[in-house]
C-alpha cells in the first residue's frame, strides 16, 4: 500500500462515530457558536450527552479533506475583534524541516511538502503593540465567544442528569470534596472570564489556529488530559502523526503536544495544526536544537526567537518553555539518582554550563512574552528539573525551579499572557500533596499541568498505570491538566495502540478526579452506566464506557451470542447465580415484605428494620 | 492436543525462572526453615534480591509433579506442636462436585477425579477441644516457625539495599509517611507474634495445607494482593484453573481465592491446594449453594456447616463468610442504585427474606469459630453489602454491615480465630479515607482486605486501572491486602492474560502503597531500577521491573538490535537527543566547573550557586 492510501485507510477508520452516538450541538448567543457534544442513545429511550473532544471526525456529515484542513471556526470571532492584521510572515527555510540547503527531497517528501503548502495560511498577529490574549480581553471585562464556548462546553446538556444531580443534592457524600476548588453548579461565561482574568484558567487558542474548538484548563473546570505525539529521528512518518492526532482526540485527548524531533517537523506541524480541533502544544527548543545540528552549545537567542515566531505563525497554541531552569540550580542535580531527565531541561543545562551564563530563556523572558501576546500563545512553563525517579522527587532542584516558575508567572501575567505550569514526573504517593501545595503557593493558582506523576519506578511496560494513580490523586488535589504516559514510557515510541491505552488510563484518572472534586455532573455518567449495568442493558453499559469497542469485545469473548446481550446474567456467575438478578428478587420481596411481614415480626418482638446510626 | 498435554505445556511455560534470576533461600533458626527469595543478577555484578511468591515453580531444581503435589513444608512444624490428630474425615459425596448420584462421569472427568484421589490426604484437626490457630499460639507467647518465616520473608536480604536505605535515613522525604502504621526497621519474629496476638495481622495457614509458604497480612507488613481464579458454570476447566494459580503466583499473587461454582469444585480444590505454595481462600457459600441446586432458600446451617468442614479438611486457609449481612440491614439496600452486588451477600439476603429470619451465619457464628480454630482457618468477613457503584458508596447499608463485622471480629478473637475484614468495591477517591477510618475504628485494626476500590464506574474493560487507583490509596492508608480486579471485571471471565494484567496492576498499587508508607526497603527496588535506567543498563531495567518480558518486548519493538541494549540512548529521543546522556555530560562538566568556574564567576559578582530555601 502506498503512503496516501495508508493514510486514507487510517483516517477512514477513525471517522466512524462511536456506537449509538450522534454529534449534536449546543448553540450559544450567536449562530456560529455551536459547541459539539456526543449524544449516546440508550436502549431504554434515554439519551446521555457527553463532552466531546473528537472534533468533526466523528460527524459523518462533515466533509473533511486533510489536504485542505478543517473549517476556521473562530475566524469571524478573531476578525470581529479588529485587533489583528494579516502580514507576510517569516520566510520559510529548508532548515525549518531540518534539511540542508543542498539537500534534495525524495519524491515522496517533495509531495508531502507540496501538500503542506496547500495548508499554509497567511499569518495574523496583533496590530502593532497590541495584545490579543484571552487573558487580556478577560481583564478588560470582555467575554469573548471563546469564553462562552468554554462555559457551554463545560456544562454540557444537563437535562438528562436531573435524577443524578438530585442524588448529590440529597446526599452530601455524593457531592464530592473539592479540596479548595471553586465549582459552581452552572458555569457562566462570566465565570470563565473571571477565571481567565485571575490566571486560574487558560484557553489555549492561538489566533493562527482558528480551527480550534475552545477549551479551558483550570482547576475549577473539568480535569483535562494531554497526549503527546511526534515523529522521531529514529522512526515514524508524517502520515502516521496526523492520524495519531485524530486517533488521540477520538479517545478523549483534550490537547495534543507535537514533540517531533528530527526532520520534517515544520511540515508535520502544518498538517497537524490545520487538521486539529484541539489546542496543539510544542517544545520549540526541540526544533531549535535541530537547526543547530543537535549541538546544544550552538543555540542562540536569535535562533530560538525565530523558531518561536515560526511556530506562532503556524498556530501553535502553547509553548513549553523551560525558563525556570536557571544556572544557579544546575549544581543541585549533581547528586541526584537520575540527574536531569527533561529533554528541554538537559539541553538548557548544557547550554548554561557551556557558556557559563544564565539561561537565555530566563534573561529574555519578557521578550518572549511580547511574542506570546501578539499571537495569544500560552506559556506552559516547563519543569526542566523534574525528578526522573522516586529518589529525586521533591528535592531542592525541583522546588527551586518551581519557585522560579512562580516568579515568571507573575511576569507573564504583567503582559496578560496566559500561563500554565508543568509538574513532575516521578513522585511517590506520600509526596504528591506537597507538589500541589507548593505549586498553588508559589504559582498563585496558575493551572498545574503534570506528567503523571509516576508513583513507583518498577513498572516499565505499565507506566500508564503507575502514573494514572498519581495523576488521579493530583488531579483531585487541584491539577488542571494531566499529561498522559503510555505503556511504552521509558522503553520506546508509542504506537497507535499505546496512544489509546495511555489516553484511556488518563481519562480514568481525570474522571476519577472530577468525581472526587464534585465537578457538577461528572458522576452522572457513572450513575447512568451503573444503572444500565444493574438493569442488564449490556449494550448501554458498553456504549457509556470510555471504550465501547473493548467492553463489547471482552463481553463477547465469553458470551458471544447476541441473545446474551439481553440476558439477565453474565459469564462471571452464570444464569442461576447472578447477584444482580437476586437483588432484584430481594427488592421485590422486600417491597412486599416491608408491609406484611414487618408488622407480624414486630408483633413477635423481633427487630426487623433497625434504625441505623449515622456514620461519624 | 489432549487435556494432559495441554496442562503439561502450560505448566512447562510457567516453570521458567525469571530472566537473570535464581531462587535463593534465607535460612532461619532451624534447617527446615528456608525462606525463598528471587536473586536478580545485574550486569554490573550487583544482585538485587526480591520477595518471591512463585513457590518451587520458578526453581529449575525442584522436581514437581502436579499429580502428587508439593512437599509438605510445614508438616514437621505441625507435628512437633503435638496438638493435632489425623482422623478419618468426612465421607466424600458425589454432591461435593455438584453431581447427582445417578450421574456418571465422562471418561475425562473420571480420570481427573482419579488423579485428584491421589492428591487426597488424611486430614488433621486439633485434638479435642484444642485450638491450633497462629493467634492462639501468639497469645500464649509462642513464636511459631510460621512467625519466624514471615519475619525473614518480610525483611528479605538487606545487604544490597544499604545504599538506598542510607538515602532514606539522610532525607526524611524519602522515608515515607505511614499514616499510623508501625513499621520497624527490621521485623523480628517477636514483632510478628505480637501483631498476630493483637489481631493486627494474620498468617493464613490451615494445618491441612502444609505446603503453604507462610505469609502475613497486616498493615505493618508489606501490602499483599489476592488473585481470584475459579471455574464457572459457563466455561473453563480444572486444568486451566490449576495452571492459573501457578500463573498468578508467578506474577506476584500473595494469595489466591478459588471462586469456582458449578461442577467439580471439590476436585478442583484438591488440585489447587496440593499444588499451591500460597494460602488459598474460598467462599464456602458458593459450594453450599451448588449442593442445593442453586436455590438460596434451600440452604441450611447443617449443609453449610458440613461444607465448611469439607473445605477445612481439604486445607482451605481462609473462608469468606458474609456473617455481617443481617436481616435488619436488607431494607437499607432497597433504594440503592445497584442493590446488592456481592454474590454471597445476595444469596444470604435472599435466604433471610425467604425465611424471614436472621442470617444463619450470624446466629451460628460461634459454632463457625469452633470449626475455624480446629483447623486454623482464618475468617475473611465478607462485605455482602459492599457498594456496586459510586452512587452507593459509603451508605448506611455498607457501614451498618461494617460495624457488625467489628462485633464479629471481637467474637472471633475471643476464640483466638484469625480474622480479616473485606471491604469495597466502588468508592470515589474522596470517600476512600472514610472507609479506612471506619474500618480501623470499628474493627480494631483487624487487617482490611479490599476489592479495589474502583474510583469510577465508566471504565468497563479497564477496571483494573480504575480500581488500582483506589487500591493504591487505600493500601497507603492502611489496607493490608488488595483483591485484584482484572480488565474483564463486569464483562466476562478473566483468561490467562487478564489474570496477569490484573496482578501487575495490583502489584503496582501494592508497591506504590509500600513506598508511600515507607516500608523499609520497598523503595530500594525502585532506586536500583532507576539507577540501571540512568546508566543505560537496559537489561537490568527490564529484569528489575514487575514484568521483564513485556518491558523487553516493548523496547525491542522500536530498537530490536542487541546492540541497542547497551546503547546510551533509546528510541524516544534518538542518539543525539538523549537527556540522560546530556545529564551525564552536565554532571562531568559541573564537577570540573564547580571548582574553576565558580570562583571566577563569583569574582565577577554573579550568583552561581545560590543556597536554596528549604521547602516549608
Amino acid at each position: 500500500m502506498n503512503a496516501p492510501d495508508k493514510l486514507a485507510q487510517l483516517l477512514s477508520l477513525t471517522r466512524e462515530p462511536f456506537p449509538a452516538s450522534t454529534k449534536a450541538w449546543i448553540t450559544g448567543s450567536r449562530p456560529d457558536l455551536r459547541v459539539p457534544v456526543r449524544d449516546v442513545a440508550l436502549s431504554n429511550g434515554e439519551v446521555v450527552s457527553l463532552y466531546d473532544t473528537s472534533g468533526p471526525y466523528t460527524d459523518p456529515a462533515a466533509a473533511i479533506d486533510v489536504r485542505r484542513g478543517l473549517p476556521e471556526l473562530r475566524a469571524a470571532w478573531i476578525d470581529e475583534r479588529g485587533d489583528t492584521e494579516r502580514y507576510e510572515g517569516r520566510l520559510r527555510q529548508a532548515l525549518d524541516d531540518g534539511l540542508k540547503h543542498e539537500e534534495r527531497d525524495s519524491p515522496r517528501i517533495a509531495q508531502l511538502r507540496a501538500d503542506a503548502a496547500a495548508l499554509q495560511r497567511i499569518p495574523r498577529r496583533a496590530r502593532s503593540g497590541g495584545n490579543v490574549t484571552q487573558m487580556h480581553y478577560a481583564r478588560r471585562g470582555i467575554v469573548t465567544p471563546e469564553m462562552e464556548y468554554v462555559a457551554l462546553r463545560e456544562n454540557g446538556k444537563r437535562e438528562w442528569m436531573a435524577e443524578y444531580l438530585a442524588d448529590a443534592q440529597r446526599e452530601r457524600r455524593l457531592a464530592g470534596n473539592g479540596l479548595g476548588a471553586r465549582l459552581p453548579a452552572v458555569i457562566t461565561p462570566e465565570f470563565v472570564r473571571d477565571e481567565v482574568a485571575r490566571g486560574r484558567a487558560i484557553i489555549p487558542a492561538n489566533i493562527n489556529h482558528p480551527e480550534v474548538e475552545p477549551m479551558a484548563i483550570g482547576r475549577n473546570f473539568r480535569v483535562k488530559i494531554n497526549a503527546n505525539i511526534g515523529n522521531s529521528a529514529v522512526t515514524s512518518s508524517i502520515e502516521e502523526e496526523v492520524e495519531k492526532m485524530v486517533w488521540a482526540i477520538r479517545w478523549g485527548a483534550d490537547n495534543v503536544m507535537d514533540l517531533s524531533t528530527g526532520r520534517h517537523i515544520h511540515t508535520t506541524r502544518d498538517w497537524i495544526l490545520r487538521n486539529s480541533p484541539v489546542p496543539i502544544g510544542t517544545v520549540p527548543l526541540y526544533q531549535a536544537l535541530e537547526k543547530v545540528g543537535g549541538v546544544a552549545e550552538d543555540l542562540t537567542w536569535a535562533l530560538y526567537r525565530d523558531t518561536l515566531i515560526e511556530q506562532a505563525e503556524q498556530g501553535v497554541d502553547y509553548f513549553t518553555i523551560h525558563a525556570g531552569l536557571r544556572l544557579p540550580f544546575i549544581h543541585l542535580t549533581a547528586q541526584r539518582r537520575t540527574g536531569i531527565v527533561s529533554r528541554g531541561g538537559s539541553i538548557m543545562a548544557k547550554w548554561c554550563i557551556a557558556h557559563h551564563q544564565e539561561s537565555f530563556l530566563y534573561t529574555h523572558f519578557e521578550e518572549i512574552c511580547e511574542i506570546m501576546k501578539a499571537y495569544d500563545v500560552s506559556f506552559s512553563l516547563g519543569d526542566g528539573l523534574r525528578p526522573g525517579s522516586a529518589a529525586d522527587a521533591n528535592d531542592e532542584a525541583q522546588f527551586a525551579e518551581l519557585r522560579t516558575l512562580g516568579e515568571l508567572t507573575q511576569l507573564a501575567w504583567q503582559h496578560d499572557v496566559q500561563t500554565m505550569i508543568e509538574g513532575p514526573g516521578h513522585v511517590p504517593m506520600h509526596m504528591i500533596q506537597a507538589n500541589m501545595d507548593e505549586q498553588l503557593k508559589h504559582c498563585h493558582e496558575a493551572p498545574f499541568y503534570t506528567l503523571g506523576p509516576l508513583t513507583i519506578d518498577i513498572a516499565p511496560g505499565y507506566d500508564h498505570i503507575a502514573s494514572a494513580i498519581g495523576a488521579a490523586m493530583i488531579g483531585w488535589m487541584g491539577t488542571a491538566m494531566l499529561c498522559y504516559v503510555t505503556p511504552k514510557e521509558h522503553l520506546g515510541l508509542p504506537d497507535r495502540e499505546d496512544v489509546k491505552q495511555g489516553i484511556v488510563a488518563y481519562k480514568i484518572a481525570a474522571h476519577a478526579a472530577d468525581v472526587a472534586k464534585g465537578h457538577p455532573g461528572a458522576r452522572a455518567r457513572d450513575d447512568a452506566l451503573s444503572k444500565a449495568r444493574f438493569e442488564f442493558r449490556w449494550t448501554d453499559q458498553f456504549n457509556l464506557g470510555l471504550d465501547p469497542d473493548t467492553a463489547r469485545e471482552f463481553h463477547d469473548e465469553t458470551l458471544p451470542k447476541d441473545a446474551s446481550k439481553v440476558a439477565h446474567f453474565c459469564s462471571m456467575c452464570g444464569p442461576k447465580f447472578c447477584s444482580m438478578k437476586i437483588t432484584q428478587e430481594v427488592r421485590d420481596y422486600a417491597a412486599r415484605g416491608m408491609g406484611e411481614k414487618s408488622a407480624e415480626f414486630r408483633a413477635g418482638g423481633g427487630e426487623l428494620y433497625v434504625p441505623i446510626q449515622p456514620v461519624g
